[in-house]
């Protein structure tokens, strides 16, 4: 089906994988049929899905895809073809945990099955309960932050970590969504997000149709806001919580520097399947996206032709600038850590 | 003339008042004649001519032109006339104070003549002096702070204090030019500046004609990068220096905080123009801009439509950020000031 149950889906099934294509945001809401793997790795690539619990969400409904679509006829030849799709989709985004996580989890249960049909049915049925929970998920880590929000605040956010970037209701802005349920009045700044302006695009934008009052800002001015005291707090999403440090989407850790200088509390919310605590920060690589992106914008060209770019997808922050960490499990202040 | 003496100048007289116009880079360099002050007015609205310095030569050849053009038949006439035209260039961008010292500094030339000619005359002569000074001015301040960068050095820069800033040679980037004269190889990282993206525009361009190296950054991974030990110093311009704090393009505060954190040497330098020390930052009002600017970009929308949008266009940061100021006197490590 086109429509999402609910219309408020960013990725669902619906005789075939669909999702919100959000590079089209916010000028169209455009949902996509995924016919194939290829399609999904190229939709991960070019953050048509994005965000730390979509991919989770991805990843699961990717293996459930590889198993319907196979055409082999034998357990074995159908278990390594999906096993190359999951390792394929894995390697699409290798910084967000969440993505190998909901990959492993659904090709753990496939791997479990000893016939062709049990496979492809608990392998769907596994990557819609990931669906669902991640929306249940989410609502519980958005009731334990909300409470951390007084009526009135004024909250920095950094990228997008709202619905758009879930399957559904939202990390940071789950706790937005959930303190404004519990009657709170909650003021968004929404930093823009260069490269790839996720802030302006995705976050004004759905905010702006939940009826949550946002402001836009470039990321440049958060200091200047906080300088006057506008900022009460500020949370973000995270991609990926290892032993010794967060990774977050680029700049979240020089609004972090920002807001400790300031004394402004700096949240991150971020469920469970985000933390990664078998590893060292050392063992994860941040990948360097595309020097286009700073390029040239809707034909626009704004640097000139063969200037060099680094263009890096996250920043890698210590913990000891977050001042707690919201998950569905509730609020731990680091070090420490929730029981993963 | 349309080519500059030089072909190096942002501003300059020649049969007329030139600029380039400086919205038209990175794609084409153009040179635009100024017919009257309501273009020279729209053209510093605009940012087709910008930065601190370079303001300071638009306001004096403005007054010299609205001299030239003045049909007035009288000295008190043309005096009253001019001095009209010289109050609209200060107020169109009211927080760079070089604009109101290059305006005032002409208009005081051309209130001690007493005859029509001889306020035509200096009060372009004066502009013409201006100009030049400028140049020889930003070559000092060139020279004084080379001496801060080692050779090697990699060094963070935030919006264009190139010779696009000022009349030549620059301020920021003077000093970048002054140490590569001395034979040192400086790496510059040039981050793009949101929304206005002079960074992108305008520093990378110009650092690409003089070959010096240079990388494009989003403000968002200055954190990054010093985090992995890759920015040795910052250096950027200023656009009034109260008795209390610093007034510049907005994300300096963030990078200096940041900095900070990170203990990089936080350098900013600027011409003696730009000190305003009888003010302190309280009397000074910040402009915000159009939201247009983070709305859409070339063609491209990138926020949904109506949402609200907060476009400050200058920090006020505290002196404490700043490790030293460079100027043509020398170098100074705040609360130090130079005498002005």
């Amino acid at each position: 089906m086109i429509c999402d149950p609910g219309n408020s889906r960013t990725i669902w099934w619906g005789e075939g994988l669909w999702l919100i294509d959000q590079t089209k945001l916010p000028s169209e809401y455009k949902p996509i049929k995924i016919e194939n793997i290829k399609s999904l790795i190229e939709a991960i690539k070019s953050m048509r899905i994005r965000g730390a619990p979509a991919l989770g969400a991805a990843g699961a409904y990717g293996v459930a895809l590889a198993a319907q679509l196979s055409r082999a006829s034998n357990v074995e030849d159908l278990l390594f073809e999906v096993g190359v799709a999951a390792e394929m989709i894995k390697a699409s985004e290798p910084t967000a945990v969440n993505l190998s996580w909901g990959t492993d989890r659904v090709m753990r249960v496939a791997e479990s099955q000893d016939n062709i049909e049990d496979i492809r049915g608990s392998s769907l049925a596994e990557a819609e309960r990931i669906a669902e929970e991640d929306i249940t998920i989410n609502k519980a880590l958005g009731r334990s932050g909300a409470k951390l929000l007084e009526n009135g605040d004024h909250i920095l956010t950094h990228c997008n970590a709202g619905r758009l970037a879930c399957v559904g209701w939202g990390t940071a802005l789950g706790v937005v969504r959930s303190a404004v349920e519990a009657g709170k009045e909650i003021h968004v700044y929404a930093c823009e997000t260069r490269p790839l302006n996720q802030g302006s695009r995705l976050t004004a934008w759905e905010l702006s149709q939940d009826g949550i009052p946002v402001t836009l800002i470039c990321e440049n001015a958060s200091g200047s806001l906080m300088r006057k005291g506008i900022i009460d707090k500020a949370i973000v999403g995270a991609d990926r919580i290892t032993r010794d440090a967060v990774f977050s989407k680029v700049g979240t850790y020089n609004h972090a520097i920002v807001a400790k200088y300031h004394k402004v509390p700096f949240y991150m919310a971020a469920p469970l399947s985000t933390f990664d605590l078998q590893h060292s920060s050392e063992d994860i690589e941040v990948e360097e996206r595309s020097p286009e992106e700073l390029q040239s914008l809707g034909g626009c060209r704004l640097a000139p032709e063969g200037v060099k770019i680094c263009n890096p997808a996250f920043d890698v922050m210590p913990l000891e600038l977050v001042s707690a960490l919201i998950t569905e499990k509730g609020v731990f202040r680091p070090p420490l850590m929730p029981p993963v």
